[in-house]
């Protein structure tokens, strides 16, 4: 090693004093599955719980990084501290580096009130299920008021950014194909604040239309969230400052009906089963090569046993 | 129930004397993660081991869905079963009809020497890594000869795809910033045969040349696979012919060196480990809810536990 491995006590006490390049550190643990992993997470247990955690999600396209970069000025406008995660499952190899690169040459980079991180989606099992609610950890404990999780929309990234937001804002554009793009991956669902961006484009009024009507086609209960359709203009900042208002709305009405607690428990929730995961696989084999599951793999590739009978006896091991 | 349900052994013996009704059923029984299917499993495994499953991936616009066509039709030419399985990781909710309707509109419907299925990746864990082998297993035993496994290559879906398959054909076309698409996902890792698709549009040649260039840096054990780079205009058929060539000169490759044995070793240990890890979801309660995990999260979620405290006490369990 070029540099001594700094102990996680003195990592996370230079977090917590907001120092970037040690959040940065613990997020690289994080990222690489680190044996000391277990370690962070306890130390920064009694910190965390007071971020906003807000999902961004929305195809390619919408404007998503520009989007990023019009709250970021907006939170910092309100003297908040913000982190941003960006999160790229299409980079199962690399680590993720374009989505994230396209944020940190913006004009945030060197307030020091920001923190920006892009994140890939590396292994399969347990990759941004268990990555991304630690880094959500390490940047809550560092006392970062926002963080917005950032992700392209494609396969089911955005249903899981979904189940680890506090908040979820879904971005549109007009012209993109909208109806079909709308019901797609259910996006519907797991919206609680839409955005038409590019708002000064055509079509905006009648995506906005669209859309309310599909939200209203739905069946509410009594006191429910009636997910607000916003229009910004994210290269110019225009309705940034409503988004942020219907984002705190949110919060504050998740907090009252219970909701909040409820998404808080069903982030721990996958976030126990991620490790708990990883930590089955690891005995398993696996990660590695030539262990127990090969043995029944081959029994079963060659047609002597067969998969189910072959689980049975990796879970009775 | 409206009907009666039929014992998965009279489905076996039906579906395997090629009757595509007992093929589908068998399959919903797959995606539905049926009580039977332990049983169903057993049943299929004297059956299987003889289809080739190839994989057949590209960014969404290259073509996919022309080019399964097309090959169909060569392979159909050749006298061969085939059955097409068209994997939607976008669908979590909906089950994929978009893009298998798009293929069972098309000229192959009717063919009684074809079966044509697409499945959505409708839950999160053991989605498409319990459903997709299991599925193969039935079109295997149903003794369809080859059976190409369809996926828009959004996400990780095309690495787990690959994953599944003996062969994986990665489909690209001109136009498409394309030097950034091939490396965007690590295609380079997991095509076995690479298809420039819309071979009549400019700018094929120069893909051509990129992408050979790109495969020619990678280091190549002796003997090792290299993989080729064709041309094709699906829309006409042009070129169909060389892909299925090509197709089977990687197959007698993998069959002759044992990379074949080695990739089904490797799908039958994610499917196993698949099956594995459904069961404890199951015994954990994340698949319902109110159970020991709920417990374990609510602890986390309020900070008087970590996440891997909870996940030894979930493992314990």
């Amino acid at each position: 090693m070029s540099r001594r491995a700094e102990a996680p006590e003195a990592l996370i006490a230079r977090a917590r004093e907001g120092e970037a390049r040690a959040i940065g550190r613990l997020i690289s643990l994080v990222e690489d599955g680190s044996p000391v992993l277990r370690e962070v997470m306890a130390g920064l247990t009694p910190y965390v719980g007071n971020a906003h955690v807000v999902g961004l999600t929305g195809s390619p396209g919408v404007g998503k990084s520009t989007s990023t970069s019009a709250l970021v000025t907006e939170l910092r406008g309100r003297d908040l501290r913000v982190g941003v995660l960006a999160v790229d499952p299409s980079s199962p190899f690399s680590g993720g580096a374009l989505l994230g690169d396209r944020i940190r040459m913006s004009e945030h980079a060197t307030d020091p009130g920001v923190f920006i991180r892009s994140m890939g989606a590396r292994g399969h099992l347990g990759g941004v299920s268990r990555a991304t609610p630690q880094a959500l950890r390490v940047l809550d404990a560092a006392g970062l008021d926002v963080i917005l999780v950032e992700t392209v929309g494609v396969g089911q990234s955005e249903v899981e950014i979904a189940r680890l937001a506090d908040t979820t804002v879904v971005l549109l554009a007009p012209g993109m194909g909208d109806g079909i793009q709308a019901f797609k991956a259910g996006i519907l669902e797991i919206g609680d604040v839409f955005v038409i961006n590019k708002a000064d484009r055509d079509g905006a009024d009648s995506v906005r239309r669209d859309l309310r009507a599909m939200i209203s086609l739905g069946d509410r209960p009594e006191g429910a969230w009636r997910p607000p359709v916003l229009k910004t203009v994210a290269t110019t900042g225009e309705g940034a400052s409503e988004v942020v208002d219907a984002v705190d709305q949110h919060r504050a009405w998740a907090a009252e009906t219970g909701e909040l607690e409820r998404r808080r428990v069903r982030r721990a929730r996958d976030e126990i089963e991620a490790i708990a995961l990883t930590a089955l696989r690891e005995r398993w084999g696996s990660v590695g090569e030539g262990a127990v599951i090969d043995r029944l793999a081959e029994a079963v590739a060659s047609g002597s046993s067969d998969s189910y009978a072959a689980a049975d006896q990796l879970l009775a091991d």
